[in-house]
């Protein structure tokens, strides 16, 4: 049995075979050919934080294949009230097919993956978010985006999962951020191992322009996340300069995509210009989730037994 | 593409279309026959307020309908928290097959629908209640009950949905509210406008009496709307003699009907023998959220492309 | 048409047929057959208090079953703001086929009940939580547990259930609590009541020794249930003495099995090494809540005309 808690557990073939398991699930999808691969089966989606797409996204995922997704907020399930989370996992693996997370610590996510019966998902963690990764890369293959990857911002968990997949894949990723906002070291390191066998390159810098020259693909992300909303203020001022403003597009290749995994803060980390120039290319990523995700639960439960 | 926001966008001949379809899917219901008319459609419901009848009927309409309603509130998604409701609105709708908004302000829908690529149904606004009111209409027509109705007290978004219902289809509406809690302006002019096609007669008064004299239907509706609670006592001494007792319902046409959108406070809009006696002509109108809503969602799902 | 609130509203026949149906409808499940007994119907689930297991094996078994169960939290609808529960209970049995409620007080399901026009479930009341009894009676009959019970501990929900089981089906119920926590009174004198007609014997001491010896089930609960927070200090200091942990399940029987129906505090009323040794049957008495509960919904809806 597998989960899909980080990329870094997949290999570079395995990735792939969900990315194409998600184009021809799309492609069915939009002829209305709605296959219940899934059908009978019940997907428990325990939130700690709340979050749209990520919900709608799996809800509607899971009705399409023709299972069920039961949707579990904090308030709603006793996760937080002092119940051990090895027994919850025990509990919902009895009950259910399948589990998806969105935690606010990672360890919680491989706690309950270690005591599940059924294959855990990552809807979003402190370190990794590999589903969005799906997305943003199934979008990047559909619009022939090329491979060069410049993501300016914060060293977060979509950082952290664009070192995995772009280290398993062999992407040339430039990662820019504010000093003291650099992603993770232990998951750099990582990136630079994998790379080895990818043949991936991997920059880091404060130098947004030499992230960004000649980039395919510009990215970013929200400089307040969840739970930062006291460091507000201190953030914006550290992250002046590195807003993806026309002028910054102007220095990657003619023509790049630019992806944004929402929500996004227009006059932060994206000009209103940028913004709605590429809302095309972002609203095809935000509709990826879908679609990647039924092809990551497909994948899943194909591997049950092995 | 057509959207379900007031009563004023539809045609007397499309409202009665509606209200047949609505007969019929209620009739196959009630002879166990589920047609899947919405087969693998998904509807999003977003609330900014809570509500018991609106999330049960839409839920349970769009199951029995064979697809798949999700309940999003405020506090699941992030709509109330700094993303733009165009960013929403595009994310929904690249997921969803339908949407239906409980706002508190009408604005919200029509920029939602603006941005939408799906139809999208007003579950309640500040100006108007339309789906209520296709429950209210069939619960008429069910019960043989004419067409002179009084409504009895607050000028809130159920008056603004009875001047469209009433002025599209010809009613007879008298509307009595006390000097101060008229209804809004501009709907009352574009129910006049409207009246001199359908012929509908309207009737704006602070005369309880006056209003429900030989009236066939009486209506009313709670005092103290969600986010009124601070004004409660004020509101509660200035509607002092609106409320609907035995006697007023003796002015009314032998045997008139009552209704209520509930929830209902006894003691202040309706009085316990009022509601208790006609309580079964108020639950077949609950129940006709039901009918209503499913032939709404069916209808809107057959003018996706016109 | 029968509701169940009480297991004292059944007759021993009646119990074991709807155990019996749990076991069919299991191994079906089992073997991937989901027969749809419940097709197009739908479950209202309504939750004054939070719960994971309640919710989840109610949402899960009524799709597994063909139906929809719709989550309504206290947040979610009216029935806490001011609208009397015979309103919410006539709203809501014109639109589902069933009700399961999950209350603070066991005269809100009664009077649920009155009003409704269908099914009733308790899914946990101050009093009673005869569905979980259900779960646990299934899984002791699996495991071949042999019929002498001890409950150790807080004279509660749980308690009286168990009262009503034992008394019903002719069991050896041994109830070990506190002084001042012993289980209510009317209950009690219910069940003795009972035991004359069903041959079981029911003690009620303050000596966990003398209810735990050769015991073939011990079982217990969480001191401190939700909305007791406050007494936690206190209750604490009176429980001492009755953790059930190796020593305590020395005094029973050789392999006697070990039930709780979680969440489980460890280091309170259960020992860590005692869950853990006892897992395996802790996790089949939760994974039977669903089976359990799969068949009271079957039952009951064949029960509609009787």
């Amino acid at each position: 049995m597998r989960h899909f808690l980080t990329l870094n557990d997949f290999t570079k073939d395995e990735i792939l075979e969900i990315l194409d398991l998600a184009k021809s699930i799309k492609a069915e999808t939009k002829s209305k050919n709605f296959t219940k691969y899934l059908q009978n089966q019940t997907l428990a989606m325990i939130f700690e934080k709340s979050s749209t797409r990520t919900r709608v996204s799996f809800e509607v995922g899971m009705y399409q294949l023709g299972g069920h997704a039961l949707f579990l907020s904090k308030n709603d399930i006793q996760i937080g009230r002092g119940e051990p989370i090895r027994d919850t996992a025990r509990v919902i693996s009895r009950m259910c097919d399948m589990a998806m997370l969105r935690v606010d610590k990672h360890e919680t996510l491989e706690e309950f993956a270690k005591y599940s019966s059924v294959p855990v998902i990552n809807g979003l963690s402190d370190l990794y978010h590999p589903v969005q990764l799906m997305a943003d890369y199934l979008t990047m293959i559909e619009h022939n985006a090329g491979d060069v990857v410049a993501y300016v911002g914060d060293g977060n968990n979509m950082t952290g999962s664009w070192l995995m997949l772009a280290s398993k894949l062999g992407l040339d990723l430039r990662i820019a951020t504010p000093k003291g906002y650099e992603p993770e070291e232990t998951i750099v390191k990582q990136a630079y191992e994998n790379a080895k066998v990818s043949g991936a390159k991997i920059l880091i810098t404060n130098d947004i322009k030499q992230a960004v020259k000649d980039a395919s693909v510009v990215t970013t992300d929200t400089w307040v996340s969840m739970g930062q909303e006291r460091e507000k203020e201190q953030r914006i001022s550290y992250f002046d300069g590195f807003m993806v403003n026309d002028s910054v597009m102007q220095l990657a290749k003619e023509g790049a995509m630019f992806l944004h995994c929402l929500p996004a803060y227009r006059g932060y980390e994206v000009s209103e210009s940028v913004f709605e120039a590429h809302a095309n290319e972002i609203f095809d990523e935000a509709e990826n989730r879908l679609h990647a995700q039924k092809a990551i639960m497909v994948w899943l439960d194909r591997h049950r037994n092995s």
